[in-house]
C-alpha cells in the first residue's frame, strides 16, 4: 500500500451553521490511517450518501433519531465500503458492505452497523434505488400514503432522492401523479424520465392555481418533504380522508428563528379535522426490521424489470462533499446525491 | 291539545356572527305547528343537544360534513323527540326517537334520520353518554388514540362533553390521564368526579411547565379539541409514536381572520416528523355504520356497571339555548350540554 494511502482524509464539522451551511462550516482534515483492533474491520469508503437529515445533525441539539455531530468530528453518513483489513470473524477482506463510515476515506467498525452487500455490479445502488431514500419512499408512500388506483398523489419534491422513487411507485400503483419541483429543467425530467403526469415549477407564479388545475379531482395522498409554500398550495386541495406522510420539511431545516407574519397552524388543524386527514411523520430507521427485506426484494424486481429506474446524481471526490451537500439543501440536485469517494 | 301548543317556537339564525356569537345572532320565532304529510311524523322535541360544531354551520361556508344554516332558518341540532302524530308505517305515536329536529319545539321528519330509542328512563342519555359526543370520545380515543396500559393520555378539554368521556375511557384502559380545563372548579370536578390523575387550569400561569411536571413520562396520546396555547404546551412533551386524534379546534372556531405573530406550523411539522407522530382528524358521522352498535353495547354496560358516569349539564327551556350555546363556546359548561325543551 503506497504511503499516500496511509492518510485518512476526513470532512469535519468546523462550526455550527446558522441557516444554510457555508463551505467554512466544514474542514477537510488529514489523519493517520486507523488501525483495526481485535473484532474490528478497516473500511475503505467507496460511496458516501448525502442526505438532508444531516443538516439537522449539524445543530447542537441534533435530532430525535440521532445525536448531533460534535464540532471537530467527522460528518456522519451512510456509505458503501470495501473491507480492507478484517479482524472480525464475520467479514472477509474485499467484501462490500453497507455501513455508516461518514465523510471520510477510511473508517473502523465493529461490524454491528454493517450489512454485507454481496456482489453488486453498481454498488452505489445500495445508497440510491436500494438504499435508505428509496426505502423511505416505499414505506412512506405504500404503508402510510396507501394510494389506490385512480387516486391523485402529489409529491412535494418530485425529483429529489426520495421523490423520484415516490413518483415512480405511485404510477406503478395506478395513481395520477403530480410533482412539484424547483425549476423547469427538473419538471421536464420528472415528466419525461420519471413518468409524472404533470410537474409544476415551484418558483413560477400562482402555484396554488396551477396545482388546482393539475389536480381536478383533488389530492388523496400528499407526500410531504417540503413544507412552506408547497404545503400552502396543497392544503386547499386535499380530499376527505387524504393521507399525508411527512418525511421531511426541508423548507424549514435552515430556519434559525420561528417564522413570523401569519400563523398557519390553525388552518392546518382545521383542514386535518374537517377533511379527516391522517398526517403521519416517520423516520425510516424505525422500519428496517419489519419492512426492509420485502422492500429489497420488491424493488430489486422493479429495477430488474425496468418498472422503476434508479436516478443518481454522482459527484466525484470526497473534497467536493460540502459543496454538493450545500447544493442539495438549495435543491440543486436531481435524483439521489452520492459522492464517489474511491473508484471501487 | 290547547291552542298554545299549536305554536312552534323556533330559534332562527338571525345573522352570521363574527367571532363569538352574540344573542343578537339568534331570534326566537313562532310559527304554526307543521302538519305531517303522508309518510311523515310530527315530533315533539324533548331534549336538544348543543355542540361546538354548530358554530361552524353559522358561517356562510358551512363545513365539509354539513351545509351552512341559512340566515332566517332554524338552527340545526340533534334531538330526542316523542312522536306526536305518525303517518309513517315504521313509527307509532308516543315512541321516543333520536333525530335532528333542530332548535325548535316541533318538527316533521320522513323517518330517514330517526332512530327508535325504545324505553329509556333517562332519554337525555341518548344525547350524552350514549350520544354523539360520547361516541366521538369512543372512536377518537380507542380507534385512533389507541392508548395502552401505562401510557399517558392528555385531554385538551377535560370536562367538556367529549373530554369527560375520553378521560373516563382512558382510565378504563389503564392509562395515566391528565386533563386540561378552564378554571379551578372544572379541574376539581375532573379529578374528583371523572377520575383524572391530574387536571391543570388552562388560565393559570406556566401551563407548559405544569404539564411537563404532570407528565413525567411524556405524552403518548393527546386528544385534541382545543388548539392554541394548549397545543403549544403539549407539543414539546409528545413521545415518539404519539397519536393525536383531532376532534375539534375550539380555540379557533371564532377566528375571523388568520392569526398573526408567529407561524407555529413549521414547528408542528417538525415535531410530527421527528417524533413519528400520527395526527388524524375525524368526523363522527363517518363512523356510525361501522362502530355505533358496538359503542352502544359497550358503553351501555360501562354505564350500568358504573365504570363510566354520565355527566350532563341540563339547561331548561328552548329560549335559553342561545345563551347556553354561547357559554359552551366560552367554555362555561361542564359535561354534555343539553337543553330540556319539554318535560318528556
Amino acid at each position: 500500500m503506497p504511503q499516500t494511502d496511509r492518510i485518512n482524509r476526513r470532512v469535519l464539522l468546523a462550526s455550527r451553521p446558522h441557516g444554510l451551511p457555508s463551505l467554512q462550516d466544514f474542514r477537510l482534515d488529514e489523519a493517520p490511517l486507523p488501525e483495526p483492533g481485535e473484532g474490528q474491520v478497516l473500511l475503505r469508503t467507496l460511496y458516501l450518501s448525502l442526505d438532508p437529515y444531516m443538516r439537522n445533525l449539524m445543530n447542537a441539539e441534533g435530532a430525535r433519531y440521532a445525536p448531533a455531530v460534535a464540532v471537530g468530528a467527522p460528518m456522519v453518513g451512510g456509505t458503501v465500503s470495501r473491507v480492507l483489513t478484517s479482524r472480525h470473524p464475520d467479514f472477509r477482506v474485499d467484501e462490500l458492505v453497507l455501513g455508516n463510515a461518514g465523510w471520510q476515506d477510511y473508517a473502523l467498525s465493529d461490524g454491528s452497523d454493517l450489512s454485507p452487500l454481496g456482489d453488486m455490479a453498481q454498488p452505489s445502488l445500495a445508497l440510491s434505488a436500494l438504499g435508505m431514500t428509496a426505502f423511505t419512499a416505499y414505506v412512506g408512500l405504500l404503508d402510510i400514503g396507501q394510494p389506490q388506483a385512480g387516486e391523485t398523489v402529489v409529491v412535494g419534491a418530485a425529483t429529489g432522492a426520495v421523490g423520484a422513487v415516490v413518483g415512480q411507485l405511485a404510477k406503478l400503483k395506478g395513481a395520477r401523479v403530480v410533482g412539484i419541483a424547483g425549476g423547469a429543467d427538473k419538471c421536464r425530467l420528472a415528466v419525461e424520465q420519471l413518468g409524472y403526469d404533470a410537474c409544476l415549477d415551484r418558483h413560477a407564479p400562482q402555484l396554488a392555481a396551477r396545482l388546482a388545475a393539475a389536480c381536478p379531482r383533488g389530492i388523496d395522498v400528499y407526500f410531504e418533504s417540503v413544507g412552506g409554500v408547497v404545503l400552502d398550495a396543497v392544503l386547499p386541495l386535499l380530499n376527505d380522508h387524504a393521507r399525508v406522510p411527512v418525511c421531511g420539511v426541508i423548507a424549514h431545516y435552515n430556519d434559525d428563528a420561528p417564522a413570523t407574519g401569519r400563523d398557519h397552524r390553525p388552518e392546518l388543524l382545521s383542514t386535518v379535522l374537517q377533511r379527516r386527514i391522517r398526517m403521519q411523520g416517520f423516520v425510516i430507521l424505525d422500519h428496517y426490521a419489519a419492512r426492509y427485506a420485502e422492500f429489497r426484494h420488491e424493488m430489486g424486481e422493479w429495477l430488474a424489470s425496468g418498472q422503476v429506474k434508479a436516478r443518481e446524481d454522482v459527484v466525484d471526490g470526497l473534497e467536493r462533499a460540502p459543496e454538493a451537500f450545500i447544493g442539495l439543501l438549495e435543491g440543486r440536485n436531481a435524483g439521489k446525491l452520492v459522492v464517489r469517494v474511491a473508484g471501487g
